[in-house]
């Protein structure tokens, strides 16, 4: 019964990974500790505003770990937790669904030739 | 390498998920064929006008059948389609994870005490 369990376990898992920057922003960290300003580069498109926001919602929700090395020039980079890591890990099914369904989706999507 | 593939994977299939009603309700027709007033009592929460739309997407995306059997009076019932069935399949993970964390995450996410 590979079914799921509970409507609220969805509902959970989407508070924290909701809205369109978050997925991105943990796919791009799941490498390793990464510097603010790479993850900046590597997202595309997000303006350094969102992406702090984004970061310390992360954080707060301890998926993200933010470390700051003391130093100057400053240097800070964000890694996953181990409870970040237990995230991507449910997260790749779905990530896998949407690549595998691309074309698919892209297709229906698509407004109608006239 | 049990990591997510491409950021845009996920970003596709946040795109037919997204939103907070959309996981509820492919959980609560998952069952089997489902009628109209069920999905709207079984939801909860949930106005007429906002299910309509969001039972037209998922029936846009072709996540849901929509069948109308034509009678008086009328009986209306929505089910998953077979590629629905793949998507309901690779959110379990991630229904689970939120599950197995929620009160992980309520205590994360509750107001701090003063």
């Amino acid at each position: 019964m590979n079914r799921m369990n509970t409507p609220c376990g969805l509902d959970v898992a989407l508070t924290v990974i909701g809205g369109k920057w978050k997925p991105l922003i943990l796919f791009h960290v799941q490498s390793g500790p990464t510097r603010f300003s790479e993850i900046l580069r590597r997202v595309g498109g997000i303006s350094e505003k969102v992406l702090i926001q984004q970061l310390r919602d992360l954080v707060e929700m301890k998926v993200l770990l933010r470390r700051d090395h003391q130093c100057v020039p400053p240097v800070v980079d964000y890694a996953l937790t181990p409870f970040g890591e237990t995230l991507v890990k449910a997260l790749v099914p779905l990530c896998d669904w949407g690549t595998a369904n691309r074309n698919v989706l892209s297709a229906i999507m698509a407004p109608p030739r006239h």
